[in-house]
C-alpha cells in the first residue's frame, strides 16, 4: 500500500511546495527583468542556428530538475530573445504586456480552463462579455456592437470576412463555393496599404488573390473612396459580387486612416459588408482628442481592435466586434452531441462564433489591465506616446539631413536620412537608409523596422512601449544622427 | 524638470517592486490552489448572469489598486470557474496544465515577444523547431515530419485542409473557388465520429457541408475503409474531386481509432491528402505499449497532436506536422515589405505557414514540460491514466446495473446505468442517465459529460488529469452508484 502511494505520488504534477519556491524565483527574475530590460540588446545578436546548436537533438529520457531548466532558459534562450520590452524597441508596432497583464496570465495558466462553453467556466464567458462591453464604451462604440475575443487580428479579420461571405446569402455554408455554376466571382476590397492578414484571410476563404481588389491610396496613403466606388461599380457591371470592404484605422506601414465615413456610405449604398481594421490604431480612440479616428465606425459591420498591441495586454488578445453576431453564428456554429447542454439560450457559448473550439481565459488579463490603469490612465499613456512621436517628427522636420515620408497621426514616424550630398539619388538614398538601419539595429541600443513608400526605403519609428521615455527617444535620435555621420564619413 | 520626471514615472507600467510583491502573492495563491483544487466544486455552481451581475456595467475611469482587483478575482471570478484542475474532472477530455508549464507561461507573458519572424526572437523559432523535433521523436514519427505550433487543433486541422486544397493544383490561391466553370466540386471525407472542428474548417475553406462526406463507422466507431473507398470512387465517377481524408486516432466521443493503415492505402491509391487527427490520442504513442496507435501515420500528409490535451501543457498549444511544409507555405505565405529581411533562406519565418501573423512563445512551456517530466515520466503518467480507465471499465463490466457502450483503448470510458428494472426501455434509460449525470455534476464532487452512441445517451468518464488518483476514481464510482440508487428509489 505504501509502495503504491509512493508510485502515485511520483505520477502526479510537481509538488506544490516546489512550485512555490520556483514560482517566487521566476517572479523575482521577472521583476528584475522588467526593471531593466535595457540591459539586454534590443535586437537579438545571435546568428541563425545558434540557439538550436546549444540544445540537444534528442528529447530527454528522464525528467530533469527545474532549476537546471531555468538556468538553461537564461543561458540559451535569453540571448535569442529580441526584447520587445526594451524602451528602444521601435520596430513594427511597439507593445507592452504590462505587469497587471502578466499577473492575469499567471492565473490563466494556473486555472487552465477552456472557455468553449459557458458551463466549462461561466466566468470566462461572462467576464469576456463584460470586458468587451467596457472596451466598447471606452472606444465610443454603440451598444449593438457585440464582441468576442480571439487570439490575433489575423483570426479576427478572417472571422469577419467569413461572416461577410455567409451574409451574401449564397448558400456557401451548405453548398460551398467550388464547382457551382450559380455563383458569381467574389470580390474583397482593401487598399494598397491594408495589412497582409486580410488578403491571407481572403485566400483561406477561397476568394483567391484575383478576388482581392487593391484600391489605390491618396498622397497620405488613405484609401481613395472615388476609386473604391468606381471599382465596385465596374465589378458589378462585369458580374462580380462585392463581398466586403476593409477600411483601416492606422495602417501598418504609415498608420494612415482610411476615410471611414465615405467608405461606409459606399458600402451602405451597395450593400457591402464593411470591416474596419483598428488593430493598432483603435485604442487611440480612448483618448478624447483622438476619438475622431473612429468617425463613422458605428456604421461598420465588424471591427477589430487589438488589446495586445496598444492596450498593454500580453500577446495574444484581439477583440472582434460585430453588429451581426447571428451571422457569425451561422457561419461557424456546429454543435455535436457531446457539447450540447441544457443552459440553452440564456447563455453565450463563444465556440459558436469562431473557428476555434478551445478558448484560453484571455478576458482575465484584459480585465486586470483595464482596471489597473483605468480609462484615464490608458488615455494618458496613449496620448503620451503620440506626443513623443510628434516631438520626434518635429526633429526630423527641422533637420536638413532628414525628411519625413508620411503624416504622423498616431505614434509612428516614417522618415529617412537625406543628406544634401545624395540629394535626389533615390537608389543611393535607399542603400544609405538600409545600411543606416542595419547599423543602428546592430548596436543593440535601438531596433527600428522599415517599409517602402512610393518606392522609397522608409524607416519606421513606432512608439507604444510603456517604458519608453522622452529621454529614450532623444537618445535614439542622437544615435541615428551619429550612425548617419559615420556612414557618410566612410562613404 | 522634476515635475516632468514625475509625470513620466506615472505614465509607465506598475513599479517592478510592486510587481514583485504581487507576483509572490499570486504564486502563493497558485501553490495553495494546485495543492487542493478539490476544495472547490468541480463544475461551477453559479447561475447564468451571476458573474456579470457582480461586475460594474461601465469601465473604471481611474486606475484601481491591484490588491483590490485580485480580491475581486477570488470573490467574483473564482466561483464562476469550472475546475479543470480538480482530480474528479472527467468531462470532455481531462487535461493538466502542469506546474512546469505554468512557469513557462509566466516567462512567456513577461517576455511578451511575437515570434512572427525568426529575427523578432530567434529563440522562439528555434526552440519551436527543437521541441517539435523532440516530440516527433517521442511519437515515433519519421524525420520528414516538419512541425509548427498553433493555438488549437481546430486551427491545425484547418491549416492542414488549406494545404490539401492548395495541393490539388487547381489555382485556388490565385483564382479562388467561386464563379469558376473549370472547377469540380470538392469533397472532404471524415467519419461520423470525426471532431466537428474538421467540418468547421471545411465550411471556412468554402467546401460547404455538402462537400463533407461522413463515412459510416463499424461497431467500434471506426471509419469503415470499404465505405470510404466506395464513397471516393462514386464521387470521382460523379465528377467530384476528393480533397482530403481525415482519420482520427482517438475520436472525441469514444476515442476509437480509425484504421489508418487501410485508409492511408486508399489515400495513396487515389492521391488524396491524408490528415490524421491525434489531438487527444496522439500523446499515447509515447507509451511503448501504445505505439501501435500511430501505425501507418508516417504515411499521412499531415498530423495534429495537442500538447494542451494529454501532454500536461497549459492551454493553448497544438502541434501540426506535415511532410509538405512547402505546400503550407504556398497556401499561406504573403510577405509585405515591412516584414522582409535579409536573413533569407537560412531561417524559418513561421508566419509563412499559417493564418496567424502574431505568434506567442508557446514552445517555452512545451520545452519545460518535456524536460521536467522526460519521455519516461510522460509515458508513465499516460500509462497510469490508461490503467485507471481500464480499472473503471472493469468495474462497469462487472456490475449488473451498468454497461459499457464502447471499447476503451485509451483513458475514456463510455458507459451508462442500466438497472434491471428498466431493462430494454431505451427512452427511460436515456432519461435516467441524463438525470444521473445532472445529479452527479450538481454535487460538485465530480464532473462527467455525455455523448450519444447508436442513439443511446452515454456517459463519458475521461481520465487525463495529473492529480487524479485511483482513490478519486473509486470514489467517483461510489458516487455514481449512490446517485443511481437514490434516483431509482425516488422513481
Amino acid at each position: 500500500m505504501q509502495d503504491e502511494r509512493l508510485t502515485q505520488q511520483a505520477l502526479t504534477d510537481m509538488d506544490p511546495a516546489e512550485f512555490r519556491r520556483l514560482g517566487h524565483q521566476v517572479v523575482d527574475w521577472i521583476a528584475d527583468y522588467l526593471a531593466h530590460p535595457e540591459r539586454y540588446p534590443v535586437l537579438s545578436q545571435v546568428a541563425p542556428g545558434d540557439v538550436k546548436a546549444a540544445l540537444p537533438q534528442t528529447p530527454p529520457t528522464e525528467g530533469e530538475a527545474m532549476d537546471d531548466i531555468l538556468a538553461d532558459f537564461e543561458r540559451i534562450i535569453l540571448p535569442g530573445i529580441t526584447h520587445w520590452n526594451h524602451p528602444n524597441f521601435y520596430a513594427y508596432f511597439a507593445v507592452s504586456g504590462s505587469a497587471p497583464g502578466i499577473l492575469g496570465e499567471m492565473l490563466t495558466a494556473a486555472l487552465n480552463v477552456n472557455g468553449m462553453l459557458w458551463r466549462t467556466s461561466p466566468a470566462v464567458t461572462e467576464l469576456e462579455e463584460v470586458t468587451l462591453s467596457w472596451l466598447r464604451q471606452m472606444l465610443g462604440l454603440p451598444p449593438d456592437f457585440w464582441g468576442i475575443i480571439t487570439d490575433t487580428a489575423s483570426v479576427s479579420s478572417m472571422t469577419a470576412l467569413a461572416a461577410a461571405r455567409e451574409h451574401l446569402g449564397l448558400g456557401v455554408r451548405q453548398q460551398g463555393l467550388a464547382g457551382r455554376d450559380d455563383l458569381p466571382r467574389l470580390r474583397v476590397y482593401i487598399s494598397e496599404q491594408t495589412h497582409s492578414s486580410v488578403e491571407k484571410a481572403a485566400l483561406l476563404l477561397g476568394i483567391g488573390q484575383e478576388g482581392v481588389s487593391k484600391i489605390p491610396t491618396d498622397a497620405e496613403f488613405r484609401m481613395r473612396p472615388d476609386a473604391l466606388e468606381a471599382a465596385i461599380e465596374a465589378d458589378i457591371a462585369a458580374g462580380w459580387r462585392p463581398m466586403a470592404v476593409t477600411a483601416t484605422v492606422g495602417t501598418t506601414a504609415t498608420t494612415s486612416i482610411d476615410p471611414v465615413p465615405a467608405i461606409a456610405h459606399i458600402c451602405r449604398k451597395h450593400n457591402v459588408w464593411l470591416h474596419v481594421d483598428g488593430a493598432y490604431g483603435g485604442p487611440a480612440a480612448i483618448v478624447p482628442e483622438m476619438r475622431w479616428v473612429f468617425d463613422a465606425v458605428d456604421q461598420a459591420d465588424s471591427l477589430v481592435v487589438n488589446p495586445h498591441k496598444w492596450l498593454f495586454t500580453p500577446i495574444d488578445c484581439s477583440a472582434l466586434y460585430s453588429r451581426h453576431p447571428h451571422v457569425l453564428r451561422r457561419a461557424f456554429s456546429l454543435v455535436p452531441e457531446y457539447l450540447t447542454h441544457t443552459a440553452g439560450s440564456q447563455v453565450t457559448d463563444y465556440m459558436d462564433y469562431g473557428i476555434q473550439l478551445g478558448r484560453r481565459f484571455r478576458a482575465l488579463k484584459l480585465w486586470f489591465v483595464l482596471r489597473y490603469f483605468g480609462e484615464r490612465g490608458i488615455a494618458e499613456r496613449i496620448a503620451h506616446h503620440i506626443e513623443m512621436a510628434q516631438e520626434f517628427a518635429a526633429w526630423v522636420d527641422a533637420s536638413p539631413d532628414w525628411e519625413r515620408l508620411a503624416p504622423t497621426p498616431f505614434s509612428l514616424v516614417c522618415f529617412r536620412a537625406r543628406p544634401a550630398a545624395l540629394a535626389d539619388d533615390e537608389a543611393a538614398l535607399d542603400r544609405l537608409n538600409d545600411a543606416l538601419m542595419a547599423r543602428v539595429n546592430a548596436t543593440g541600443k535601438a531596433f527600428l523596422s522599415h517599409t517602402r513608400l512610393n518606392g522609397r526605403y522608409t524607416l519606421r519609428l513606432a512608439i507604444g512601449n510603456l517604458r519608453t521615455t522622452r529621454a529614450d527617444v532623444a537618445q535614439t535620435w542622437d544615435l541615428l544622427q551619429e550612425e548617419l555621420a559615420a556612414l557618410v564619413a566612410s562613404a
